[in-house]
């Protein structure tokens, strides 16, 4: 998949604390969050998930994301790549990805 | 207001985490846990916070916080009044009110 404008951040400092809720409130993006506090920094491609859902529907949610201040992407050549933004998202909200990542 | 059933709840224990985070990731149930948690138990009734929105849609909100574990009710008299199940919710979530509570 390739995209023609670079995806826009923000960084978690910015980010109001019901926006982080409302991001990982849905089952599709704590899916998502998950698999790449497991995962080395930037080898997960979009497609890459374990997720139920189409290229549209994930766009969007990787788009909230990024707006969350949880998940930063960058091109590599035809794949758009991921890191989750642990440290300074654990700075501006300290123990929700914890919380987030400890399973159920 | 006076409600013919009493209100259904579910202890924080039997809460998924998504729920929780979705419950709270709303302004209107935002603002409803935090004028609780200024309040004293069983003081508040449903019709005393200051949140824009009418009666069936604060009914709704009420009935996803107590879903979420996050509130207890009781009709007393003509009144349904509210409590914030802080204790019991910490136990569960640890340290996800109290980042609710810090406001921004």
């Amino acid at each position: 998949m390739t995209h023609r404008a670079a995806p826009e951040h923000t960084h978690p400092d910015k980010v109001p604390l019901i926006t982080a809720l409302d991001a990982l409130g849905d089952p599709v993006r704590l899916q998502l969050v998950r698999e790449l506090a497991v995962s080395r920094e930037w080898t997960r491609s979009c497609g890459s998930f374990d997720v139920p859902v189409r290229k549209a529907a994930l766009s969007h949610h990787f788009s909230v994301l990024r707006a969350a201040g949880l998940v930063e992407q960058r091109d590599d050549g035809p794949k758009r790549v991921n890191r989750l933004r642990r440290e300074e998202f654990d700075e501006r909200f300290p123990g929700l990805l914890a919380l987030v990542l400890r399973g159920d």
